[in-house]
């Protein structure tokens, strides 16, 4: 079997290809587990420590050229995850780059899989980005999305061409709306919801954070470890148990921030917690605000994806798998 | 103000440039009524009797060429409809041509507007066609698009491109989902839907049609002249009216098959029902089936947005209006 990881270079997609490589072998769409020979990792830049497995093949270039992600289709490819995109806060500050990479990368990429022989399951991180407006309603599965950003828009308009190029069968597509992913290791991003990491991660290591929208804001989260379950799982599920609709609203939690920064208390004491400055930022706030934080995923539980069990418990996880702390 | 109409040639496209030819002056996005001065038409092939009005400019060619499109916008406008589109059923077999005209002619079209110094208004007819799927759920206005056509799908992205593209500012677009339109004059067309106006309208005119669906078939249906009357009406609203959602389910009515035959009868006697075949089309039944009848267009409902009095009204109608009798 050979995987294909678009954003390979990603948190997300290193970690993918890590928890893959962990692995002798998978199953896709319901099939006898095949043994895993290649895992293939793409990105404009790759950590240049990420290697070390025979089984890994880095490859460095620009997601909108054509030829390059031909080529990368040339060898046969059982799954691809497409993790690559333009962040929130990018894409709005920069339209043609967000149009150009998750919009028309997206449907190049798409009609070059239409043109392989055996077509691959394809695995796409979406966003519950995608939903923006009134966010005192819950998200239910079969809950419009009309995204409030180009981001979320970008996002959206992928998730329909899969649901047709599935349909059609150039494609076997599983569509994960992600939750913000929360706690991202390293550096503040230009996601709009970095922050979410940032506060908490942050004065866990004695630094300053800030926190761009007031206490009581509501949000809907999920830890990394769960999302990548959460992908791999996408992939073993059979095209029958999806059906005509390949989109998944992933199971998360509703928090707020005021109970991020209690659970930070708890785990580091009030020392961690005046470490977060609070300094409202319109920018943030005019995107961020229009993510509803409320949701019934109940396909996505009925498929089995997972969820995490309580902030505490992703702050704790976060502690022991980055800061190499054990509590 | 000028008006530019895209699938200008179309029936509706013509009947829209025809109503618009009637008024001396309109009023757009809440402003002041102002005079009509150049409605434009733009299509494939217009129809040589297609003039008398000096206001009328026609314009031929494709809709794809973007130098083209660019010229016909170097004049300043004031409303685009964009009608222009390949129906459903041929959308289905020639997937690329469906996806050149109706996704990326459209999505080029928005980017030749976001160049303009001054945004245009810009009526998009979207489709019911969008939704797919369980048929027997009622589709409420945050019901979530999932098309079982690329049709559909390709109409539900452009959508979203409208909503965003509107956010951004680079238009002042409104989407009107069309329910399916009869009856409309005229040959059956490439439409999946094309039937629906047939079975009326070839009978009344002593021909035979063929129903390729069972007579318990429920459609969501809308006359010609409120689609028409929507269309302008759309126009007319403020920007702050409709608000960061630009799309609208109009209203029409959910009737059957069997209802429109039982009309028919009433119209035009037993013989004129005679005149219909019952002849079962798997392809037609593989789209139509997976568009929901039932609608609860509130939203379209409250803005003002008008639907037809009764399937007896819409035949009577047709009659008047198409064939030139009163009864």
């Amino acid at each position: 079997m050979r995987i294909l990881i678009f954003g390979g270079g990603g948190f997300l997609g290193k970690r993918l290809a890590l928890e893959l490589l962990k692995r002798e072998s998978l199953s896709r769409a319901g099939e006898a587990a095949q043994d895993i020979r290649n895992v293939t990792v793409f990105d404009k830049i790759l950590p240049s420590d990420f290697s070390g497995d025979h089984r890994l093949v880095r490859f460095e270039g620009d997601i909108c050229d054509k030829s390059l992600i031909r080529s990368l289709l040339s060898e046969p490819v059982d799954i691809i995850f497409h993790l690559a995109a333009i962040v929130s806060g990018e894409a709005e500050k920069n339209f043609d780059l967000g149009m150009r990479v998750n919009l028309h990368a997206s449907l190049q990429m798409l009609e070059l899989c239409r043109e392989l022989k055996v077509n691959p399951i394809f695995v796409f991180a979406s966003s519950c980005a995608v939903f923006g407006g009134d966010v005192s309603t819950t998200i239910y599965d079969n809950t419009a999305a009309v995204p409030q950003s180009s981001y979320g828009s970008q996002k959206a308009i992928v998730e329909l061409l899969i649901n047709d190029y599935s349909r059609r069968g150039f494609i076997d597509g599983r569509v994960l709306r992600l939750p913000t992913i929360a706690i991202r290791p390293g550096k503040p991003n230009a996601a709009t919801s970095s922050f979410v990491s940032s506060i908490i991660r942050e004065p866990l290591q004695g630094k300053r954070a800030n926190c761009p929208v007031s206490p009581d804001t509501k949000i809907w989260i999920l830890s990394p470890s769960k999302v990548i379950e959460d992908f791999i799982f996408a992939a073993s599920l059979s095209a029958e148990t999806l059906g005509g609709n390949r989109i998944i609203n992933l199971p998360g939690i509703t928090t707020t921030v005021a109970e991020m920064v209690r659970s930070l208390e708890q785990v580091a004491g009030k020392k961690a917690v005046e470490l977060i400055d609070w300094q409202p930022d319109a920018f943030i706030q005019s995107i961020v605000l229009t993510w509803p934080p409320t949701f019934a995923p109940e396909r996505g539980e009925v498929l089995g994806f997972k969820k995490d069990a309580s902030v505490r418990h992703i702050i704790d996880s976060f502690i022991e798998e980055e800061l190499g702390q054990t509590k």
